[in-house]
């Protein structure tokens, strides 16, 4: 599917500081991006490099007083599929070194605290449909909504909140897939059809030697997701990080098929 | 220096669950591995690949019943030098792009909730001596104690606890470099002159373009460190993870000059 | 019912230490002690009140070296009854005054965090029915074992470890009563018929104007539960609490109808 | 000292929601209450009873739609003086039965993990001089700051943060106290001279056979407070407490001399 995605990010540093923007999609084996353009006024130098492995594309900079960020992409993202259920969970045995990491617990993910849950409620199926059971049970206890939780909330919280926003059903979502022994990883993308338009967080499994996306709040087509950043969890995806604080002054983002 | 390793590790994997064993000497610019023999009992067919970019090669293996693995290199680990106060902090514009992940917070290492006091405590220092200066206050704060700490305690606690194990120092001496804007990671290692012999965990630091290694317990010489893993923290470099539980029958490490 | 209850406590305070112990029968309205001795060796003076309104008597006293407790009486628990599901739940303005504190949440039972699921799984029901569910739930969703808590586990975590002693069910009975506005506390209480014999927490909660025990673990008879202390978790009704640490030599209760 | 203390508090309660306000001047030995009125607006039905033993006197009621509470006194406080640096901590022998509670850790206040930080830093003192020296520490280690913490946060967050506001300093106040076995516990208070102007956070503890005012933040002379509830930490006092959620309109602290 082909997709035009804009952001514009308005943002004031005082004092200067570190950022890292990750805006740009992702170089991906099965997305191109065709046009883009970046550009910050006031004009400030850059570094746009390509993280090995993922493509995910940090912009890295130095930024002081009101800055605006706009980037503008017409992307093809591929053929992009939901989750088959016959998908297969491998022995850990078969997976690709780099995949290991996301077997592990993470900064909002402590899998390693969900093993009994996730074996006592998903421990009879195995590969896709074990995660469509875990996305299911997903949909049918969490609430999405907002102002419940924050940019400190671990999947541990949202199990126990029973609410949230997209991010966390996404750490949720990993976090109960880990448990599971099925490596799990956050992504963040631009998503077509999401209201309101904003950066999404979904999620993507190991399986059948290939990763899965899955959006589990259900709120944008797998077909519409143009992939930015992947990692393993909201720490590693976010689209702002700076060292110190920073504030908003807006931001708007705009996803349209072209 | 050229040393002499070897682990010999005996569990019982029961029922057969998958597991990772890192103990190999890493693959690592200073670092070569000379020779090196790794032996399971009984033979079980196993997968040593080297994770890309930093040269962690874990074992991938699925073990049934009591197992034996006995690992053995003669390594040349180079000369590794200790932290210069000198090692200059970059700014995040010069990071290169793969080191931008060891910037965030992870499982056992909750960097985001330490800026106030690191800016506090170390705010006036940069670079190596701001590195120097937090690891002096964890020799003057925290007490190396066993039986304090256990696989779950995180970094925040150990602030807490003011005692731990070399992982927990090594967790809290990541955290407070991260929340000081500078890149860390966790590496295991085993350590010439360590007592009593074990795995040990010990950090690095991106300063002046290169990783830098710390040892925040002190117990052991720089020099006398052969890498193992490295990444975000305990959870990437454990030398046994499992998906399940497994029981220890022995476990014996021994590193001799060579 | 009458029964006869024993408590022999072995324990070594090094270096000397103030201690709490809270083995004596309550003195509570419808429970009667008609004999009790208790023994401290090597004799040592300590202080036996009652707190005021639940009737609990914590001994107090400074201890050093080896030191042996034994505790001994016979005691009519009056007749205790299950809770009725008829039960019912009082608007706050009808709760005496000292029945408030048991309404907030405690070190080990955050019940402030569990609102919406609380509201979500028992919304529908009210008084000893939603308590009775909430007890339902409970043995259908945790499992009774040990080696999964510790001293420091609090509700939250049970709730996510859905594993542990009768303190854990206890913590987890009490949150989620709280949090749906009805109040809670754990008991301390010799309990007949309770295997492996031991001290064992339970909970009671405030409804139709009196307090009803409850066995989250259903492992011994409401009938046969002497009481012993109450408190808003067992940082209240610990049978031992001291300033420092101190050692188990060995440990014997014993409970037989008289 | 006599003050004149007025609070009004607007806030919607939509839906109808039970409501436990703590805003009455307590009843406590020291202190008289010369004159006083509460009004609810629209006219409510409430109970007013006090607490045994500590003089707390919540209103409970059952609300719905915007609701005004406003409350005035004319309170002789006594003549509060400051913790004398010679007070005496006692052996828990010593310890009347119904102050032992407030040894205990408590959901804001867990020090059960602090043992080591206070015996570690304030090992060699007793008594008053080791509560100086905690507040001490407190002022040269916490910055007093808005929107660092909320309502969640708890004593061991605040010790990481470095900073909060008048709760987050009696929790952590209260907090190391505990851990060094001395009795401490939260009181609301109207606080003279307190700018800007609203309900006040402070604790007490038991040397010398009596409870001490403290006010760690130093924002309010221990002379000018009139005692409003006491109890294990924010939990227990908050002035407004609800079943389910509500909204506040407006809120206007007065105190003054009289």
């Amino acid at each position: 599917m082909k997709l035009r995605v804009r952001s514009e990010l308005v943002y004031r540093f005082d004092p200067p500081t570190d950022a890292i923007f990750q805006i740009h999609a992702a170089h991906w084996p099965a997305q191109k991006v065709l046009e883009e353009t970046v550009a910050l006024t006031p004009a400030t130098p850059f570094r746009l490099d390509a993280a090995a492995g993922f493509g995910t594309r940090p912009l890295q900079v130095r930024l002081s007083g009101e800055v605006t960020v706009r980037y503008e992409a017409l992307v093809d993202n591929g053929e992009l599929v939901d989750l088959s259920p016959r998908a297969v969970q491998h022995d850990w045995i078969d997976l690709p070194v780099d995949v290991l990491t996301y077997l592990w617990p993470s900064r909002y993910c402590p899998s390693d605290q969900f093993g009994r849950f996730v074996e006592r409620g998903f421990g009879a199926l195995r590969g896709g449909a074990r995660v469509l059971a875990i996305v299911a049970w997903l949909a049918a206890n969490v609430d999405y909504r907002f102002g419940v939780s924050d940019s400190e909330t671990t999947a541990a919280r949202t199990f126990i909140d029973r609410a949230g926003v997209c991010r966390d059903f996404t750490h949720l979502g990993i976090t109960l897939c880990r448990a599971a022994g099925i490596p799990a990883r956050a992504v963040s993308a631009y998503a077509y059809q999401l209201t309101p338009p904003d950066f999404h967080a979904v999620f993507e499994v190991w399986l059948s030697d290939r990763w899965w996306l899955i959006d589990p709040t259900g709120l944008a087509p797998i077909s519409g997701l143009v992939r930015i950043a992947s990692g393993h969890d909201a720490a590693d995806i976010a689209f702002l990080s700076t060292q110190g604080s920073c504030d908003m002054v807006r931001q708007a983002i705009t996803v349209e098929a072209a």
